[in-house]
């Protein structure tokens, strides 16, 4: 994934981007970047962060910043912020998404004789330094940052920084969200909105869909209006998104609140206790508890101190070896008791399978898993939140190839909850996990829970619905 | 406080050093140690954590240990482990406690002509050097221990790596813990059973209050056997001791959710929601929510991607900071809402008065707060875990002073909950800190709660009483 | 200045680059560079050498380059290698030189809509970016570096590499020199020949003039034959480049050996001691010692373990800090000695004044200075080596404006070492310096000495003359 | 070796001393340390000086020492400066020597119950450590260095720093020089005198052998007087001291000159050049071209610019690399010619074998050899300048070893310049080193080059005289 925040005060700037960007520290495991502009320039930092927590590696450089507007990105990929000079002067550039289309972009800029890109890694091109050559391929900046977003298929959205002001746009479907905040003084532009509160912000307003805005120290300027259709990636309350933020005005933790209520519904087992796998399981439990009377416990708990981070390292072995280590189980609540895990959603499988194996060992006499959505189907060609090599690895499509010979057989009616095809997927899956029982979530109801209308979320992981654009 | 964790397998034991150190850095923030010891003599490393996890400071340095004997150290003040050679021979030492006549002790070591410290840093002589002074007094390493032990005010449990076994010895009554753990081949000595479960190793059990042990991979020989009087601190399971551990068999978690259904039993107010103040309250707060049939909620989250880490920097200043960024409100549950948090304990009451305010600005129309333990009305002796350097600055003994003019005056009243000395300073301390409504535990309540005779628990900050040693 | 060294070997050339780049290190004091490229793509690091030597700072990631074909560069300025994806394909390059046009050339490039520069450090272009900017305006990379050639006012030598080969081409009127070695299965083109014996290659030949080669382990191709017109820095052979180097067959060493040689003909005082000025005065003074029949003495050592580089930090006070703790004096070859000193040059003469001074106060009866080439008139425009802020710190020019009110007036007359102007000017200098004697090298002597025909030398830093093109 | 240097002034002392130490780095490559004192007690920094310079490891944590007292100290091995606490109060030690009988000394110290070593690395005591625990076996400081000099067998000059004064203690026999030096206001103490005068101090005079004197800003007080009898080792003015030093009032460089002129009086053959195999034989080269009428050259020169220091890395095998590395040559000084190089000495002839092929491969007609002392026929028993396995692989017994069979086979014989014995083992290293001819200097031209009376300097490595001590 990747997140940002942008700052433009009347005074100095530096703690605030420095702070707020920390706060996004859980959107990307690989590089965190700071940009500030003055009257002497731009002054740019970029670090690995994979070792260590972004303020350890920018602190010391703090004093080196100073201005009154900047940016900071923590990102999971390329080299960010990029300083960019062009025909449009010098800018500052950092970007969420993903370009699907890369090498098209790359092979048509290229022709034209001039341009080059320098970012490139070995032989990557850094996909932000892309963007910059569609923005710099129009007469302004504005017409730039259009351009980009009609040219890239994916998603982007991104903050640039001139010597003046924040350009701040959100990707043209909405599929990941920014917002505006306020206070005396300043303006900040944020992908996570649980930024805002610990420095003073009040949030205004998200962007709309494919929206730009000019963000100075006096105001916020709409240089194109929001599109009419939203996409918003639905994971965000599901599971990635923090839970003090919140997105087109619903909070992630409460719509976690609400997706377990609604999971509670249709309850059907005895159960001793209801718990969530740490982090984004447990909005789920505490409302699944509530609703369903039984009392909420914490029989694993999240060793936060040294394995703080919810991304995950992107080599899998090491993902499941951090995964392993980081929940610590308590036996006491466990032996002999019958559990109820609430549970964002089953990727791979792979680390619920070990956390299911060592509950039973510590005792457990059942073990019921209700994930908070429906059985995921399908890569997410619109963000770059999971790089999986295949999305063959998928719990449900490896059923579905058990079920069938083949991995892509009958996806609609696999992916139809009234159907008996979904039954015996759900079946296999709970078998291969070694549950007691497993329930997923419907459509519709996480949709509900969510509380936006349908057709403006994407639900391509679960359904392969593409409302408005061609993958 | 700081905790240590050693390993003594048939088999290389430095990755069992390196993850069952690493789960005890909620303990310290300064120092971090690891000993191994191999044929080729011992190997040491200490490195500063303070900006940095364990694992990361170390893990460049793993291939450079070996061995199937090590140790390892979180330290809050001085460089451990210690690598002494006395006529003992080579042993490496470890400790964890709180010397209160260490300068008593060093001027008697230093009048014997020959001895001498030299991991003094400045002008402060390193505790654990000291002790290793003591030790090398007497003819044997266990004599050397057990004069240590004896000879020492205040408490000091410690792990001794000598090239062929270890040993383990616990404070002379008991106040920190001390538990032994086998897996197939190996045998482990932990201060948190914590570290145990995902390395693989059962908890076999406690040493006692003064025990002494000599740990190889083949067995545990009892040196010393445990004394008869028992005094842990009782605030390992209210505040800093990890959810996942048990201490004489109790595990904290459970001992938490007890403490808020007893609370809850003296339930007098109605409530939206109850949250607990991470990390200990939530604990609390989930025994409360389910006693008192209210439901449970997280109107705070705590940002652990960045702040990670339960204990705070020495500083106040930054501790308040720092207090302060990691904890972020979601508004969406705060909003016109009664809330009811738990918390651990009041001790300053700076932070927790910085929260309740933000809770009020961000909409709540009650905030109710039920402690976990009495009022702190005196300052360890004991354990290291707070270095104030004021009793005076405890919530309480300020309310003290300002309704005595003293602070000191008629303290036993004071801790009486029966009292209307006792009643007037609750009132006082929460008209300070902003409170609709603030109910301490009892110390009946607390101790049933953990479930020990109250004997055998020391209750020092709360009544003073030290049973079995003068201060 | 900078300097740069490429291998393409049948085997793996990283050992060679290491070590080649390395030896490049008197020429460059801020960033240092490496990239290789193998069939996985290019590998790049960049590192700040400021506090630290090359080797130092590279030889940890050795192991993570490989492949047969590589670069290495040190580099006073902007960071180098650069990595660059144009229709050209991937290549990477390293420059050593001077654009003195380049904001002309930004302001040209990125009028073409869709070019950008990425390697703005806050508002300083990468030279090296702005090179590559002009290579991608055409269609051919041969063409391309024609083109930057032409375009660029200063001078550029570079090295360019894609996977297939080295392209490499001196600057068009062969300033700074460009080497070509051989040894068994590999080829190597360096800018200082002193690079090659210990790594086993042959020099093959120069480069000459603006000629462009592409090498690969296979053999050298001329792709652009030299020009006619060679302008190469007299300044290499008196003052920055190595002893061990040969430039158009002339060895540095030898050649100051004769102009110590040519000074000592016009030889007047009587000396006890014939001593340099370290480290470029030795090679002098050991020339002037044998003509004269005067004993070689080094009353000045430098302190090479720890002041090891002949370049200066840039600003200009610690520069003089250097100068002054980098040299020792020996009492005892000092006191009561007529002294008489060769030194490569007078820039300002602030860090000669010192040393001047420290002589006279170990206790030495005259000092003489012969330095070896005439009073410096004029900032180099061509080559980056010194970025004086401005020429009227010259000596020279100093004395001019002490003498004639104004520093520029009568340059040409000051500059005929016949003249009564010019005699008045060293007069004057001597006495500013605290001399005893001063007796510059005529520009014929040391052209003479040099042994290259007179039209082939740059000598604009003593008579302002440019031959072949306007500054 | 090692080296150190303090600091007593009536003002700051840092910069002093971080400079004094600095000019101290030939003589150690792994550690350097520094401490100093004030009114908030000592400060200390030690760091590992084997990859990066002092300076730069040092320069960062300036700003965190300070005070009016202060030591610092190369280091080949241990870690130093050590911080003592004992019952002389607190005070810091470095020492430069050899501790021949440091096993005993530890055994006696340890059946003292009580004391302890913790400086202890794995299994090796830190010599410096136990030098202070014979210091505290004494009741006064000045009587424990009397017994630490008393018991050491070896030699061990120390400083140390109690919060008054610095007390300085030569070792008991003088081998290794320790100077006082006087500005302003400031009182230093070094192993080298040329750290003295670039930080403005005069030299005042040698301590004697075994003396021992406090060191305040206000003057040097005696304690204990010198001894008669003085040992200092040759090897000093030879090899390894710093030409710009002084040692008991006779200069480095001027002694090698001498050297070079008494080897030039016998000499034999013709030659175009005379040089010197840097850095120590360019003193001695000097002297010799002089003395013989032959000019001076540099057919090699060291790449100071990364390969700064003189001393080597204790594994052999990267000394030798670094070893060629280093040296450049200059084929043009070489090719035709006939070269008489002086070198300090020949220890093992690996490195100068290779050089002197490298010689004859870059086209020389003809090398000579005149090393500045006779043949080494014993390691050094005293101090730790090389730690050579065996002095076996010294190349004059391994010529020993070849005529005899047995390589300790009449030594006496061989060591006699005279005899039979010595011209056939001249003979033989010459061959084997590819010489065409060799010729050493003899110990009584070389004793009198250096200028002290025989019994006054100490030859055990040439003849195995000990003149005062039982080795």
């Amino acid at each position: 994934m990747g997140g940002f925040f942008g700052v433009a005060s009347r005074t100095d700037c530096v703690s605030d981007v420095f702070y707020g960007t920390d706060y996004h520290s859980h959107l990307g495991t690989r590089r965190g970047g700071m940009v500030t502009t003055s009257d002497t320039g731009f002054k740019r930092s970029i670090h690995d962060i994979s070792n260590s927590p972004f303020r350890t590696k920018f602190e010391d450089e703090l004093p080196r910043h100073a201005g009154n507007l900047g940016l900071g990105v923590i990102s999971d990929y390329e080299d960010q912020p990029l300083l960019i000079r062009s025909h449009h002067g010098v800018y500052a550039l950092v970007t969420v998404g993903r370009v699907n289309n890369l090498d098209r972009l790359v092979r048509d800029a290229l022709t034209r004789r001039g341009t080059h890109l320098s970012e490139t890694k070995g032989t990557e091109e850094n996909p932000t330094e892309v963007v910059a050559t569609l923005i710099n391929q129009q007469d302004s900046l504005l017409d730039g940052i259009r351009w980009a977003q009609r040219a890239i298929h994916g998603s982007c959205s991104l903050l640039l920084l001139t010597p003046d002001a924040i350009y701040a746009a959100r990707d043209r479907l909405g599929r990941t969200p920014t917002v505006i905040g306020r206070k005396d003084g300043a303006f900040c532009v944020a992908l996570e909105s649980s930024a805002l509160p610990n420095l003073g912000y009040e949030p205004v307003r998200d962007l709309g869909p494919g929206e730009i805005v000019r963000v100075t120290p006096d105001g916020v300027e709409v240089l194109e209006p929001p599109g009419d259709h939203l996409q918003i990636c639905s994971f965000l309350w599901i599971y990635y998104g923090y839970p003090a933020s919140s997105y087109e005005g619903i909070n992630t933790e409460s719509a976690r609140n609400r997706c377990g209520q609604a999971l509670a519904r249709n309850h059907d087992v005895e159960a001793d206790w209801v718990a969530g796998i740490p982090d984004s399981g447990i909005g789920h439990a505490i409302g699944y508890a509530t609703e369903a009377g039984i009392p909420y416990r914490r029989p694993f708990v999240k060793y936060t101190p040294t394995w703080p981070r919810s991304f995950m390292p992107q080599e899998q072995r090491v993902r499941d070896l951090v995964a392993s280590m980081k929940l610590i189980p308590i036996r006491d609540l466990i032996d002999g008791k019958r559990l109820l895990f609430c549970e964002d959603s089953i990727v791979r499988g792979t680390q619920l399978r070990d956390i299911i194996r060592r509950t039973f060992d510590c005792g457990a006499r059942q073990v019921h898993m209700r994930p908070a959505c429906p059985p995921l189907m399908h890569g997410c060609p619109y963000l770059n939140f999971s790089r999986s090599k295949s999305e063959l690895d998928l719990a449900a499509r490896r059923a579905v190839k058990e079920l069938e010979g083949d991995a892509s057989s009958r996806l609609d009616e696999y992916a139809d909850a009234s159907s008996d095809r979904y039954a015996r997927m759900v079946q296999f899956i709970g078998q291969q996990l070694g549950l007691t029982t497993l329930r997923y979530q419907t459509l519709p109801d996480m949709v509900a829970a969510i509380g936006l209308p349908r057709e403006k979320l994407c639900t391509y992981c679960w359904n392969g619905e593409a409302l408005f654009e061609e993958v």
